[in-house]
């Protein structure tokens, strides 16, 4: 018999509760901080209303209160996981979504109007010293992530990638949208994509930013935003494949997360084609001979999906998305997550797979991508990990 | 024997020397053509210098000077048509592309930055005067196009859309990208779709515009451009499709123009995949309820494709893109057409397909949605059209 599966969550959350966020925000910016912070719970309460359905939080919410305080209390949150079979995790901002932020705007979605930048810069490094400090509680199953806010600052940026590294970060959130600021085939990024590189700190996309300003409060507004967001989440890609960033940077890495994996195959083919089109070329003149690839030879060896979530129709579908990309999260502490009902939802997804697909979208790829030390996790494996025989099923797989 | 093949061009583009619009100005506005020609003579060479390869478009020209300048002359139009087998067609601006664009920014692209909303309007008006003209020597086979920026005015929109239909031009383009502008889930449209609606003008949007700024000067421009291109034409279907306004205006027709079909599966299974999603449902509440079917059924009720120069590929997937919905085009007099070797492109993609289907995505499609009189043109597609029997092929369809 084999040995228990290692599960990785590529998507978790963690985050204080905002108050608690003043003990880490550098003291010039506390006076600030205690102004803004009954405006920060005002706003987000009244975005929640607009955009969420409250009482379906509120519902699924009740009776997991205890649960739900893992999202900032390390013993808490090593007992949820251990339930959920989850040994362990890549950490995201937004802990209990709209109540766990970052002061000052930096939270997952890093929006750029609206906002100060040294201030989400100041939001984002207090997120950063907790979250570094919350890793270290459970260093062997968190692998915690530093927000970086890249578009204000390079030099500010790179400073703060060698200071996450140094303090047992393992990767960096950067924002998915550049609004009026310099997209990322920018040179001017240079020194950032070199710095994760150097550090070997993988550098992540998260699902959630979109222009809400084009959606706006008109019919069709909310199915605009889940038809498009991944979209949005997934054009930086582009931009540093066509701007050579990968070709100049072979060891840099790239998660995008929570952002489903239907487009993949079509996504690649459309790029591939572009790149190979020749009535095109003639036309528009030399715009490939920068890259010695096509565009999906650089997605499968940069481009890593956190796959949270992930339904049975991607999983039938992993060869053309990748299977050594793929990396399923259950997005505790979010409603939309697998949480508290992995489980269930692993066989609904992977029943009838083999084995060896299994252990690597489950953890394996995770566990190379971010290092986790899979020979310390073992015996935790061993104990909270489900049986490989569990998922072997006469069904065939379809 | 069965009869010729009835071949409509879905994609063609006429134009007059930049000149030759004066007599066509509103006269309010003829002393300001008269400043602005140069400037925008010199400023489409500058941008076509930074964008196309110069050399490449003058090549291709070379030896085709008269049949070029069927981009403006009746006769010739008709004797290069004739030649190429082509017998209807539906007719854009930008004649041989940099060479012919109407005045004021009125062009295909419509831009929404640098330039006079009524500016626009006069050069738009401009070309549409002159289209109706133009289709007027040869009604049966020419189904041109107003340009209307409905952005800048409803108003003025169905006030140029009656006029449009009152002078036999049978459809309009509009901004496929908006700027600043409300996008097209906004109430404020609904004048507009009911006219358009009311007077049987199909809807045209037509690839070109992007956010060029996003792109910059930087490495991987070009690759960038063209791969996003596609998806800022299509935007607005979907905007159209979740707002709601295919609900409410049941013989609203749209085209998409020269925007490949190989994205309309995948993107199809994206937006019944969200329109069904009961996970996202729960949480953000309802936001279907307003649509009585599937967006894929709009799509397929609504909208058409501009297959210019389609590929073997996307005709192979045929099923899935829509068969009905697919209208071959020419893109004469544009060099990345297939003018002058529309015989040859046409074996190569649609040799052995079923005639029925052959019929229907060369001509019969689009005969049906412009209302092309098909008996009046029957003896010209006698003469010029291909045999059916030429694409019966003993090679296996793949």
């Amino acid at each position: 018999m084999s040995d228990p599966i290692l599960i990785i969550s590529s998507d978790c959350h963690a985050g204080l509760p905002p108050e608690r966020y003043r003990d880490y925000v550098d003291p010039e910016y506390r006076e600030i901080f205690d102004v803004a912070l009954p405006i920060q719970i005002e706003e987000v309460k009244k975005a929640s209303k607009k955009f969420l359905v409250e009482d379906f939080n509120v519902e699924w919410r009740k009776g997991h209160e205890q649960q739900l305080t893992g999202a900032w209390d390390s013993d808490m949150r090593n007992q949820v996981l251990d339930a959920d079979g989850v040994a362990g995790e890549v950490i995201f901002p937004d802990g209990i979504t709209e109540m766990n932020l970052p002061p000052f705007g930096a939270g997952l979605s890093l929006p750029t109007e609206g906002i100060d930048p040294k201030l989400q810069w100041a939001g984002a490094r207090a997120h950063n010293r907790w979250i570094a400090e919350f890793c270290q509680m459970a260093p062997e199953r968190r692998a915690g992530l530093a927000i970086v806010p890249i578009l204000w600052s390079v030099e500010e940026a790179v400073k703060e990638i060698e200071w996450a590294r140094e303090n047992g970060l393992r990767g960096i959130l950067i924002p998915s949208m550049w609004g009026s600021q310099d997209p990322y085939h920018h040179p001017k990024y240079e020194p950032v994509w070199s710095a994760c590189e150097d550090t070997g700190m993988v550098m992540h996309l998260h699902s959630g930013a979109a222009p809400m300003s084009d959606y706006d409060d008109h019919q069709g507004m909310m199915g605009l935003y889940i038809s498009e967001v991944v979209w949005w989440s997934a054009r930086p890609i582009w931009f540093l494949i066509w701007g050579g960033v990968f070709e100049r940077h072979p060891k840099l890495r790239l998660a995008i997360t929570e952002s489903t994996c239907v487009w993949v195959p079509e996504a690649l083919t459309l790029h591939d084609f572009r790149y190979s089109e020749a009535h095109y070329q003639a036309k528009l003149g030399d715009y490939q001979s920068h890259l010695s690839k096509k565009p999906s030879e650089y997605f499968h060896e940069h481009v890593f999906l956190g796959a949270s979530c992930m339904p049975r129709t991607e999983v039938v579908d992993r060869e053309r998305i990748g299977i050594g990309n793929i990396m399923w999260g259950t997005d505790y502490p979010h409603p939309e997550g697998s949480w508290p009902e992995t489980s269930k939802q692993l066989h609904e997804s992977f029943d009838g797979i083999p084995e060896a697909d299994l252990r690597a979208m489950l953890g394996g790829n995770a566990a190379a991508l971010y290092g986790f030390d899979t020979e310390k996790l073992a015996p935790l494996a061993a104990r909270i990990g489900p049986n490989p025989a569990a998922f072997a099923s006469t069904t065939k797989e379809s």
